[in-house]
């Protein structure tokens, strides 16, 4: 299946919902004019679209092939991969002093949404590296953003996250990999590290590990925990001791390899310290700030991706003397698929747009942009999986049959709910810490601007969503976490309702292709009037209480 | 993973919700003592946790393996099916006139969830032969029955189901594939149909399928189909002229060969009539009805095995200090889990108990039964998708490695809401045959049993769905068609709560384990406060038309 980029939609959520004539407005990014701009969704779209996406079953059926440490990708993967450098896809929000041409992150977003779209797996290696170049930026010294930074804005280098240990998941605090002084000032560092994607390949010349360890005396938990940078090959060309002892055999998105990493197995891997000792969790939190809106962003790809597979087909299969896409059930399908997507894209996108006006030195921004973080990352990928969960039934018996390639993304999908924080820690995140952000202020401003724009579908909810907000903010932490899924649901699909229904005002003046406005206004209908009832429910789950799940043993759990 | 067959919980269905002694009661059903149900629920759970647990990994990691029309399973699978066919476990509720046991078709079912619980794929093999002695009892002739039935109903030959061409899926009348008469009476059959469960395989000396195929001058669509059967081996002994051209490569399931098979590609196929000409949509129905209550229990299987492990593994894995279960937001997935997979197997249990009433000539219960059966299909195998993906989740990372055997779960449940029938077809049944049953009087029966046992935490919904119910019945054919999913799920939940709140009354009452009887009263409680509430907003769906949904044209779809 070959995929159509959704260059209108990006276009028109970049002007409605991220505001990009404002962004443009401010110096910093005056670059970012309308041409520009048309340029990369534009171009993006057509690369991604034609280098990316025929790889996208090569991927998924041969993989990623480990063989005595060295990881294979399937032929092609190389060269699309130096396209992608060639392009100069890779440094679109890079600072300028670093060979990046200075543009608004949410114009990345863009370049990493098609690139998804076309090849989940595969762009995984261009999502982790603008996360390890924000840790350099935020958390470097001027030498090492120097030495670092310049190859891994190109991408000719690309940037990994070293996070967990077989012990060490959710919780991090618990790792155990060592840095200990090395006469140079350089640290030695000793652990092996899971889950590390494209922690080994053959796609470029050298990889740059962020590796969380532990130096001598360091405190318990996370505390205690510093940033190193440990590169495949040293700055002076000779190879570091790291390994790639394997590669995990995974449910889908076979085309990332997701190594176990061996440093310093011959006592002889370097590392350098990133920011200050016992700093780590700080510049751990950049990435993974980062990195949570593009996973996100994933849940918005692998549906966009099955939604119109799913409706190419259901208007070629025929059955009972007309195409399936006629049939009642079968449009509800495609229209929630496309609703979701959109809704899911736009608070994506709207995060994307706070996190610019925070780089511009908007407090509110950066505060919106925290509280949004979690429920950007748990509701985009949940919407993935349903999505393509739905794309698999608009397929009927063909769905289950692996060459139509629905079961792949309905599989590929499912890693966004986990990776990067499970959906559960963004949850308690969100009731943790973001909820009461300022006294509260942050949540209440959000809530404030959904009711002034007085959307009449919203008023249920909105009213649902309060309640179960201020019940939680003086709850006891159990309860709190307890209720803290549905409340992310709840509060997510208020925010999307609103979020849709100023596309919906949009789309009333836009100037536009007649059949996208009509999707749009469809979609934004569809969400409003079917699915944000849907969530109303969810209060009962968020408000309940955590005595009832504690009210049988572990044990007795089955 | 080993599984633990969930004796207690069959037993206390049984007693609570099916109403086993009601059934003992008649003569018909006398053998079956406490004693005996006893003996079967133990002595079923025993032998699939002895004999085809074991085998799970390797059906899915070998699975069957086609060369040149023989598909071969792998080793341990045909000792495992002839020890099935040894024990007797097939024949529980076939007639004692063709070697059966003549007991009710419920515990039948309880034989059926262990084996499917054990190995789902497996299990296949032993799910769709009661559709063909069904078939055979009521529409066969006395030799026909003589010939066929009693090797079927041991086990010894495997019966299949030959709808599906590739042209022909839901839309069952468009099939083309053709019989003609024969000089001795038989008919020579000719045609492909895919998507034949264990088509061909190395566990029996002979496969029946039956067939369904055109005669000459028979009218167009479903008023010219007729059934046969169709033997791999004739009763003389002679091979027929069948032959399995390939199997699918899909995505889950993978222990059960998906077939192509051709008849008659060398003009030597024959086929044996059942029932009359042209009747073989009713003889058909017959076989569907049955085998969907079979798949609904499907999704109770996978259901209760990934909540196994998940819970398992939630108790060993430890993060923070704790293991994961300590917290609240895997206990809430947890009995998340344990309330879907309780309330999914009451109705199918409580459906299964319908059709034995039936079987007694209670024509109520037949009424009911026939409303129930997209119910217990559809809401059955979105339980079982729902919850196979929560036990990923609770895995994190974990759930994504296939050794784990999470994703296996994953995988195998979603083939159970796209076939026989998919789970719009149900939906489309729902509204479009059984709503109107009687008038509506089958509904409205329904509706007031569930409103006499006075649920409080039942009354919102019971009113939504009546309102939607009414709506429905009053509404153009596509409006209804277009609410038809949501409204399924609305009345399933209502139907499942109705049935959890009558348990926990009877759980206060009732000896047994404690452990047991405490996670039955918390998954009810959550049932009802938690999951119940959801359902409320689905009625915007259920009764919110179709012209929304063609507001876009199919090609502005995407």
């Amino acid at each position: 299946m070959s995929f159509t980029p959704p260059t209108a939609e990006q276009r028109f959520l970049l002007d409605h919902i991220v505001g990009i004539a404002d962004l443009a407005a401010h110096e910093r990014f005056a670059a970012a004019t309308p041409d520009l701009v048309d340029a990369i969704v534009e171009g993006a779209g057509a690369f991604a679209a034609g280098e990316y996406a025929p790889l996208n079953r090569a991927g998924d059926e041969i993989g990623a092939v480990w063989n005595d440490g060295v990881v294979t990708m399937p032929d092609g993967f190389r060269q699309a991969y130096q396209a992608f450098v060639a392009n100069g896809w890779g440094s679109i929000s890079a600072p300028e002093a670093f060979g990046g041409q200075g543009l608004p992150n949410v114009l990345a977003t863009v370049v990493m949404e098609d690139l998804g779209t076309a090849n989940m797996g595969f762009s995984l290696v261009n999502m982790l590296t603008p996360a390890a170049i924000e840790a350099l930026i935020q958390h470097g010294t001027d030498a090492q953003r120097a030495d670092w930074l310049p190859k891994l804005v190109t991408g000719e280098w690309n940037g990994t996250m070293n996070l967990t240990e077989p012990q060490a998941g959710s919780d991090v605090g618990a790792l155990k990999t060592r840095a200990t002084p090395a006469e140079d000032g350089s640290w030695r560092i000793a652990g092996t590290k899971i889950f590390i994607t494209f922690g080994e390949h053959d796609l470029t010349d050298n990889i740059v590990h962020l590796v969380l360890a532990r130096t001598p005396g360091a405190p318990e938990g996370t505390r205690g925990i510093s940033l190193f940078i440990v590169p495949k090959i040293r700055l002076d060309g000779t190879p570091n001791d790291v390994r790639c002892v394997s590669i995990e055999h995974k449910l889908g998105i076979h085309a990332s390899p997701t190594c176990v990493m061996a440093y310093g197995d011959k006592g002889d891997c370097h590392g350098w310290l990133i920011g200050a000792e016992n700093g780590g969790m700080r510049a751990m939190f950049t990435m993974m700030n980062n990195a949570r809106l593009n996973v996100g962003l994933q849940g918005v790809q692998i549906a966009e991706r099955a939604r119109q597979q799913a409706a190419a087909y259901a208007r070629e299969r025929v059955q009972g003397g007309q195409p399936i896409v006629a049939y009642p059930d079968v449009r509800r399908m495609l229209l929630r698929m496309a609703a979701l997507t959109q809704a899911a894209r736009a608070l994506v996108y709207y995060a994307g747009g706070q996190l610019d006006r925070a780089h511009l030195g908007d407090g509110d921004a950066q505060a919106r942009l925290d509280l949004l973080t979690p429920l950007a990352k748990a509701y985009g990928t949940d919407v993935g999986c349903e999505v393509s969960s739905l794309g698999v039934q608009v397929h009927g018996g063909m769905g289950y049959i692996e060459e139509t390639g629905a079961a792949q993304h309905f599989r590929d999908a499912r890693i966004a709910p986990i990776y990067e924080g499970t959906n559960g820690i963004q949850a308690a995140d969100l009731v943790g810490r973001k909820l009461g952000l300022e006294g509260g202020a942050v949540f209440a401003a959000l809530i404030a601007d959904i009711r002034a724009d007085a959307v009449p579908e919203l008023a249920v909810l909105v009213d649902a969503v309060e309640r179960a907000g201020a019940t939680l903010a003086t709850t006891s932490a159990e309860d709190r976490l307890a209720g803290s899924y549905p409340f992310l649901t709840m509060l997510s699909v208020a925010t999307c309702g609103w979020l849709m229904a100023r596309q919906a005002r949009a789309a009333e003046a836009a100037d536009a292709d007649p059949a996208f406005l009509a999707l749009k206004t469809a979609a934004a209908r569809f969400y409003l009037e079917r699915i944000v009832p849907e969530a109303v429910g969810l209060e009962a789950g968020a408000t309940g209480g955590a005595a009832l799940l504690y009210a049988v043993d572990a044990e007795a759990l089955g």
